[in-house]
């Protein structure tokens, strides 16, 4: 008998919350008249009826965590919910192939921000709204899904991070569920402060609005085909770096702030190293961009920290075609597509706390070559680390990058060009969103794939978004034995 | 005081057998009568004054091996060496500069076969068989320094192969002097073995000396600019690729089998490994060569075959310009870039055992994830594998990748393009050859690169040889206290 209760709630209520969404917008399309309220009426009534199901099912449940369960259940609910959003797409006025709609829906829902759309500033602004809601849900999702539920699943080290509660049968759901909503709740502040922000700045009410809901989730779905390009005011790009880094945190870390007022005690050592790793690389770039590139000194800190900061965190916005910058800035910002964020927020990529693994793991090793007698115990966040847990880590990179490389074979195999292959491959495990070349760069976009291509990079979307040994696990038939 | 005798005592050793070869290829030069025997005469006696001092200085002493002296020495020596090679490149009719002529001496003595040199068929026989020694020598160099060095280091996990005589203090010296000798009769016995062969199959005397002085330490460098591909002999290739494939297997095995005459008994694991993953590679390319790119089977077996074989065991011959098969040949000769041969040969890459290891440790890491309270111990080849060892060959693959990508990165700021920066880091690190792209692929060479970038791919080639981690110890301020 299925114990997979959490993640059927949690598919119960990510279903519920997009029937919410959908209703808003069927509300939205009606002000602006555009006929397409029926449309999102329709997809809120069949998301909720399934949404309501998953939920009423579980209930008087006790919560229990079954591994094989959960992960079943959550690898089932991330890639069907992508179905429920894909369904406006498919009716007029775009009229996305069903491989078309599935692509842009997943990259919504896991806030990739990679999309076939072009012509984003004439689509209807329900559509356009839709396409942002989906990845502020996603972000949403992803969040509860690494606090809660990964920790437990002893992948890519995750564990590190596992709530004092996880040590404790008791009162276990009530702080599980009293923690996620609270992290809910700093999530939709943060996603208002940020509207409030753009607008203050000079964005209409429709692209703050928009721009704030794929801020957060580190999505990157914009409302303009030039991305934040559209936009000419530094202030705004400065203000989208410091939302972006908001984003790519741990949640939790503002949690524990706002309990106990202080920065110092027990910081999660993400942050630190997340920061410093940020501001070395902006100020390396800006360097060059006006050694060799002729750029002033505020435009290339602007351009650097806005554009690098949205790759690293996944966001995936774009303020220029950093391609026409040269063959360092491809290969740099290629470089970056695997750095990633904190985890126990939305970014993706290898994730910041691993390069950190790795590097006590690396200097621990070579204290050990040069003093073979010396025993140092490795220690994160003032926690002993395990070989276990190092372990679990390295297994993680080395999916993260086998995966990466398969994926590129199988693109190749299917006709693009090298660059294309191996950009989209990172960019989609990663869920950054734009990859490195004409094609699929930060100036286009991936519709001339073929639908091979893009079933591919579906799965390797959600792959990346749930830490890829969960989507594995269920290839190898000892999983259900 | 240093204690790095064997160190000393090593370089000495390669630096009189390379001022031997210096005389032959004089004498060989005054048959030719292409004036060049003073060129070679000069350079012999420079590198056996040398040489014979460092032999001299260690006579009478005990030997021990001191991990810091050891690895100090052992990264000079290898730095140091392609200087003597580079001697006769810097005066006519070659005329290279100190750059150029250390890249290709390093590119040599590091059996990767990258060139800058265009025009091959045109050059003096004696600088051709001057370059083709330069491999063989190194070939030679790295089975020492792999079978004898690498295992006490710890590095990469290299410490699985420690001989057994490594536990017992008494008598270690003798058996490691008659291991070695008896290593380098096998060398040499393959060597002979592959010039007969080649030579009845057709090849000239000449190019069938040089051809095999480069095959076994899968060195790659050719006399003809068409590389392999100027032979135009099926037969050659497949002999080509049986005996690549002897040059990628490990050494030690041969020795084994003679000593016992039992392939089964304790047979290197890495063997069956290597041989069925080219042999599923090869039927796997064959079959799309002849679905996609309309060969016949023949063709596909053999180009396929020869390709794969000779970028996985790092030599580096071309038989084609496969870049012209189209994308995925790209992508997939770009991935097979990172596999190399076996350990305790001269292959680089990062090699079998370790992809071994790998794939081990995930499918330890899925079971424990699947079923949490199962234990299960890791072994290799009938012995336990311990944690140290698991975590050291996680460092490796992580140092390996890191320098490919700091690498790349330099390169592109030198003006690079992707492509060419970041094929040519990972040829460079893996010590294959040929990159991919119209500079450096198959069908072109590195003589356009800039200065800066030809020095920083020969520390690449040092650095990959020496399995990286003994290159950046040295960089440590620890290692010298």
């Amino acid at each position: 008998m299925l114990k997979g209760w959490p993640a059927i709630l949690t598919l119960g209520w990510i279903l519920l919350a997009l029937s919410v969404g959908a209703v808003g917008v069927a509300l939205f399309s009606l002000t602006t008249g555009d006929g397409l309220a029926p449309l999102f009426a329709e997809d809120a009534a069949i998301t909720a009826g399934i949404g309501g199901t998953c939920i009423l099912s579980t209930m008087g449940r006790t919560f229990e965590l079954h591994f094989r369960d959960a992960t079943f259940l959550t690898v089932l609910a991330w890639f069907a919910v992508p179905c429920f959003i894909a369904l406006p797409y498919l009716a007029d006025p775009l009229d996305l192939s069903p491989v078309d709609a599935y692509f842009e829906a997943a990259s919504g829902l896991t806030t990739t921000g990679a999309t076939v759309l072009s012509g984003l500033d004439k689509l209807p602004h329900s559509l356009l709204l839709w396409r942002s809601f989906s990845q502020w849900i996603g972000g949403m999702g992803i969040i509860g899904f690494a606090i809660v539920i990964l920790p437990f699943l002893k992948i890519g080290g995750m564990q590190l991070f596992r709530l004092e509660f996880s040590d404790r049968s008791d009162k276990r759901m009530p702080r599980a569920r009293s923690i996620a909503m609270a992290v809910a709740e700093i999530y939709v502040g943060l996603t208002v402060l940020c509207f409030l922000v753009y607008n203050l700045l000079g964005m209409s009410a429709f692209d703050a609005l928009n721009h704030a809901l794929t801020t957060l989730p580190t999505g990157g779905f914009s409302t303009h085909d030039a991305s934040f390009g559209y936009f000419k005011s530094p202030a705004l790009r400065w203000a989208a770096v410091v939302f972006m880094l908001l984003a790519a945190m741990p949640f939790l870390a503002y949690l524990r702030f706002m309990q106990r007022g202080s920065l110092r005690e027990r910081m999660d050592p993400q942050v630190e190293a997340f920061l410093l790793t940020i501001a070395a690389m902006v100020v390396l770039f800006s360097a060059w961009l006006v050694t060799s590139r002729a750029f002033n000194v505020g435009d290339a800190l602007t351009e650097s920290a806005f554009n690098i900061v949205s790759v690293v965190t996944t966001t995936g916005f774009a303020s220029q075609d950093y391609l026409t910058w040269g063959t360092f800035a491809a290969v740099w910002f290629f470089a970056l597509t695997f750095v990633g964020g904190c985890t126990g927020s939305t970014a993706g990529g290898l994730k910041i706390f691993r390069f950190q693994m790795a590097s006590r793991v690396v200097a621990r090793h070579v204290g050990s070559s040069i003093h073979p007698h010396a025993v140092v115990p490795l220690r994160y966040g003032g926690r002993l680390v395990s070989d276990e847990q190092v372990g679990s880590v390295a297994v993680f990179v080395f999916l993260y990058l086998a995966s990466i490389v398969a994926i590129s074979i199988a693109l190749s195999i299917l006709g693009l060009d090298p660059r294309t292959a191996l950009s989209a491959a990172a960019t989609a495990v990663s869920n950054v969103g734009p990859g490195i070349g004409d094609v699929i760069g930060p100036a286009g976009n991936f519709s001339s794939l073929p639908d091979a291509a893009k079933i591919i990079l579906s799965i390797a979307m959600v792959m990346g978004r749930l830490e890829i040994l969960s989507v594995l696990l269920l290839l190898f038939p000892s999983f259900y034995r």
